[in-house]
């Protein structure tokens, strides 16, 4: 970290300074400019306030150096984390396709679909029981019975499940799903991040609307502070001013959060774009950007759908796209199996 | 609600699309174009599933002409809705003035603060007991002992309670707290909206960092819809390029929300800058802009705050504000009283 | 266009409405709801001012169906425009690799990455002569002396060569250029597209930082108004919040725009990152998501780039992403023919 | 200027590097830590390229802490610049208003406005003669002739104006033009930049629709480094995820500005909306944030404007904004004489 002191300052606060950055258990080094003096702090710098640094008079600006994640930071952990969901890998060149309805409808639905998906080459099922709405007017998901549904009919296929969690009073009703996930309005409700922190069981971390590469790692440095170490990440697109998408998918951060972090890292290209259309050149870019995993919306009957249609794809067409990423997938030295 | 029919389309699939409109209670009116067919929709749309109605092969493009909130929505109620906090009223011409520290740290420092800036005018206390932080390893807050603190020091020297709620789990915690505050990042936390909604107490729901306009009124719809009306928007900052400030404050939100909602607005020049040295003027351009009242950050002593200490003002230069600001105030047809 | 008419207007004010609209050669469809008067505006509006209706008093919103882009759009040129530079043709599933330095430096670097990137499979040279450079203490390029080693490195090696315009003072000088480019900045430098609408030569333009879809089509429009069909499109990444890359490429614009016109698509993905480390898995994504050709910075000597060189290949790297891309070709039905 | 470089590095290379940086006439502090190298660089790094360093193999990541900008830098100039117009002054505590029509449409039209904003209390008259459109249907401005009348207008009723140039080339028939004034969507046309630099005339530059501050005060340096320091900056919106407003006013940079450098600074409240409702609000809002100017658009007949008049507020509507800042004035120490 780099604490850079204005020109004019009097010596006694610049010695209050170090002195506080010593008490920290830090070494400053000091270089004297012509308009500034710059402090290097060595040392572990993570839990140092970067706001209250800033705060001081003193002080013209302060600069992190060391990125404020350790837990989900490849430079101490410079292995691929495998997260393994009964048998099935993510990360370390193992790919996986999550595939499913948007929302859980019956039982006849999920068993359909799930056994169309699983022949396609999906290796996880999906489906929302609690739906995050923006209006308290649409459809909320079934809610638990929703998960009931999900559950029995991956167990009927053969198939893990991924649902979502909207509350940490639903946690235990999640106790027979296999992959926890986290939907990106919530990546920074702390208070559930620690919830889950606290399972033995994936999580799946979509990034928030709005949010950096480096929150969404810290949000990943929540739970895994709490002692969870398995965490897969998902893109599913960032809000800008563009309009004609619902958001920008950002597949520069996939081979970014490759440099950065060792945990596993998937895309969704069906809440990403919110067009069906557009989930097959966007699953085929997301594979030659280097994702390990897919999560895509499929449906046995998009037309009537309860939510979300517009980017659900038929099982025919989740198919084709199986077959074309499995052209891409040699040349980024990462296998199905 | 405009639906737009594409040209090639079976006169077959447009009967079932105006069968099914028709079957929600719905009057359609057709216009047809050289290029298109043009659907208006009449009725009580709020319930329409817009995404349902996009993905439907036949239809090029869906617009909402009606707003999707109802209770929120000033074209149903033209009064302002005055929200009274024992007797401190935000809205309809009344501006009031909520002031405190970041962070509770102590009792000593609670009390002293809650007098200064009781004396320099503001009329509810605000502290953070729960803190929302990026890092699992920064300062989280006194929590359930920071909120006695808060509630004690409210008490001591008579002025109403201002803190944020991060869990629903926490509700019962807040029984004495006057003002709930629903923080950004759980803006969308919609199992949260609707427990709060539940309560006989009034809720300031910030806005999300990335939210527009439309999707805060939302999430107000969804505390309102549960039976509590007394809801107060909190504009603070959103999410930019712009990286010289945390967050660009949006004050022409203020007077477009004027026109759209009938709740109270009030602005939050402290986070949104992060910066003590820009809340005056913030401050300032706030009540220029037509808001209903401030939250700022005030401490007694800022070098030493647990966190965020520098967008604290001292009780000296919130004084300075208030006496600007009184100037303003005739001017945009308000009062402190 | 839909115009939608308030609850509360005089008759006269909507007759005098209708009237006028009547008058720009528009048939007018009226649908009379409970809140609203709906007008549909049946013909060509793509003259229509949209801000001119929203002024009116009576106007509640206005909404336009019809994209306001005619030569640019697929709807009234269903057929893909190939664009041919000197045999090497862009759209219609024909692929093209544009490569070559960042900046012009001298004779010998020109004909030595020119001779490279033949060799690893260009079709098409490109280098700054005029740059862009935020900073005016910073590098201008070469100007009139560049232009002249580029296209002398272009013959030599038998190249076509594709180079950026700053000013309509500097037409006359790219006479000799295959390919005028338009930078980002510039596309919405309204006189400069103007001028070269009115050249017979193939003009590629950037998207802006900070431009929707609508309005780069918009910006192609003002070319192709002026007599100039020959359009290239080339997304070289969006300004966002995400400060890790220096812009987020929107590969969804390709499928997208893919759509929308009959244009051909490229992309850079050099620029779009600023870090040469992700030009491989940039290039593979956009090739995955459908482009129609690649714009690559390709340096002999990365380390001393008077400019831009984070973002530089070595030619033996841009082999490696040639051979990579050409599996994916025929999944995406393009050949490099 | 920090460098910080990766802990796996050749002794050789970090030599090489600091031989390179001590040959551009810089001192270097090194800081040696556990896990990299940070390198103080001391002296002028205005002219240092900071993608070369970045692009080193053996840097890490390279942080500027001095600005790039020196003439438009308030640390080299600690004194207001005051422009002056005809004896109008910007800046050190003066306030102008400028006022007229978005579009110059007829002799008539302009003497009538200039008179009306005139009376109500503007110092100078704006209107539009080249008008930078979207669309290349949309009316493009009576361009040469345009500015003839405003002129005219301007002589007329004794105001000086102020115009928007779009070309290089036009800059001759801008020679009786007071106050030149450079758009957004050119904030970036450098060639245009260095022109008006070499003019002995006030610039007024528009902040571009998606331009940081850092990015702003660099295009005021490349006017002032060719030797015009008359420039006035105006904030006229950003463009934001937000879709109610056409842009977002980022009140917060003028404060931030007022830091930074010495140059006056006013406000576009018209364009950054688009509503003319929305004006007076974010007038005042602007005032008491601390602009020295507000620029606003007033029709003598918004109805018939040929183009933006959605923003055009009325002559007695501008007479009240008026009354309304003289009041906020004296508050922000600055005064309309």
């Amino acid at each position: 970290m780099i604490v850079v002191v204005k020109k004019e300052h009097e010596e006694k606060q610049l010695e209050n300074l170090i002195d506080w950055i010593k008490g920290l258990g830090l070494e400053v080094h000091e270089s004297r400019g012509e308009n500034s003096i710059i402090l290097g702090l060595i040392g572990d710098t993570t839990k140092v306030d970067i706001d209250l640094l800033y705060s001081l008079d003193i002080v013209d600006t302060v600069k992190r150096i060391q990125e404020p994640y350790k837990d989900a930071n490849r430079k101490f952990h410079p292995e691929d984390t495998i997260v393994d969901v009964k048998g099935h890998k993510f990360g370390g060149g193992h790919f996986q396709l999550i595939a499913g309805p948007c929302s859980i409808e019956s039982e006849e639905q999920m068993i359909a679909v799930a056994r169309a998906v699983k022949d396609a080459g999906a290796n996880l099922l999906r489906g929302g029981a609690f739906k995050p709405r923006t209006s308290p007017y649409a459809f909320q998901g079934l809610r638990e019975h929703g998960l009931d549904l999900l559950i029995k009919a991956g167990r009927e296929v053969g198939l893990p499940v991924v649902t979502e969690i909207m509350s940490v009073k639903h946690i235990d009703l999640f106790r027979d799903v296999d992959v926890i996930q986290i939907g990106a309005r919530n990546m920074q409700n702390f208070e559930l991040l620690k919830e889950v922190g606290k399972l033995q069981k994936p999580i799946l971390l979509k990034r928030g609307l709005a949010n950096t590469i480096e929150e969404w790692l810290m949000s990943a440095e929540y739970i895994m502070s709490e002692g969870n170490k398995e965490v897969i990440l998902c893109e599913r697109g960032i809000r800008t001013f563009e309009s004609y998408t619902r958001n920008t998918l950002d597949l520069s951060a996939i081979p970014l959060l490759k440099e950065l972090t060792h945990l596993p890292i998937i895309v969704d290209p069906s809440h990403a774009s919110g067009l069906s259309r557009l989930v097959e050149p966007l699953s085929m870019a997301s594979v030659g950007a280097g994702a390990d995993g897919l999560m895509i919306e499929v449906h046995n009957n998009p037309k009537c759908a309860l939510c979300d249609g517009a980017q659900s794809l038929r099982p025919e067409q989740f198919e084709e796209v199986v077959k074309k990423i499995d052209v891409i997938l040699p040349l980024v030295n990462k296998t199905r199996k």
